[in-house]
């Protein structure tokens, strides 16, 4: 058994590395609407192979419970990847950084409300984990003919837990 | 005062000469993470100027109370625009066919539980305009510099309100 992995709060600091949160931090870019609506601008960084196209998704996740054991992550070499939860319901989001065309130590993030991410081309990450409910995502990722995914096993699985 | 509009709820067929639905009708595509994910692919069509290109902004709008009145709609010349609520909140969606260049009677439709939906390029619609609480977007449309909107003011206003 792998060391616990405890999770973290999803922040846009701690997240830089692996891609962009889809929030309304900050100020709006601009107000709407006779000052009814906010506008947080072009928040993320979209990113996909010319050999394909950018598309909407949906993906309609079960959920899983904490602790979570996992030993698989992948990554899509042709795309960003952006989740969008439908609902409020706090989502995990497992990344990791890449050491040598392998995934080093992941890390568990929990989404607050009103969060979605974009997890950047060719980033290790872990399969969709609704937490509380089962979830509806939009998803925006590539689509196209080439092969879009690698996966990576680890020899012994990781266990994801509230921080003690 | 012009005649009212009823509100109909937001069916596929109903919304297909303005656009696309977001959500989980019909089958999936197909089932990932071992069964427990439903995926429902590239359900949009996308479509952007390319003297720009596509962004993911989030929106955060005030809700409004029915009956709801209006004489404003617009259209965006450069692109596609996709709404994907981020909580479970009905929105109206308030649409209008082209009549040589200017918009006819409008419709009202009425979002149900994890429905967004994306609005043809250049196609008349109302603002943003969720019903129950402030409600945050993930919005999929046009980023660029050039002009990409169209208002237009009815001589008189409509006032939508539930079917009686």
């Amino acid at each position: 058994m792998n060391s616990n992995i405890e999770i973290e709060p999803l922040t846009a600091d701690a997240f830089a590395p692996f891609g962009d949160l889809i929030d309304t931090a900050g100020e709006p870019t601009k107000l709407i609407n006779n000052g009814l609506c906010e506008r947080y601008n072009d928040r993320i960084r979209l990113d996909f192979d010319k050999r394909g196209r950018a598309g909407v998704s949906v993906l309609y996740g079960q959920p899983y419970a904490l602790p979570y054991t996992f030993d698989l992550v992948e990554r899509h070499p042709l795309g960003s990847q952006a989740f969008i939860p439908m609902i409020d319901a706090p989502f995990l989001v497992i990344v990791a950084h890449d050491e040598n065309g392998v995934p080093g130590t992941p890390q568990a993030f929990l989404t607050a409300s009103f969060q979605g991410v974009n997890i950047y081309r060719n980033t290790w990450h872990g399969i969709l984990t609704p937490l509380e409910k089962p979830t509806p995502f939009a998803v925006v990722d590539w689509i196209g003919e080439d092969p879009n995914l690698e996966e990576y096993r680890f020899n012994s699985p990781w266990r994801v837990s509230n921080k003690t």
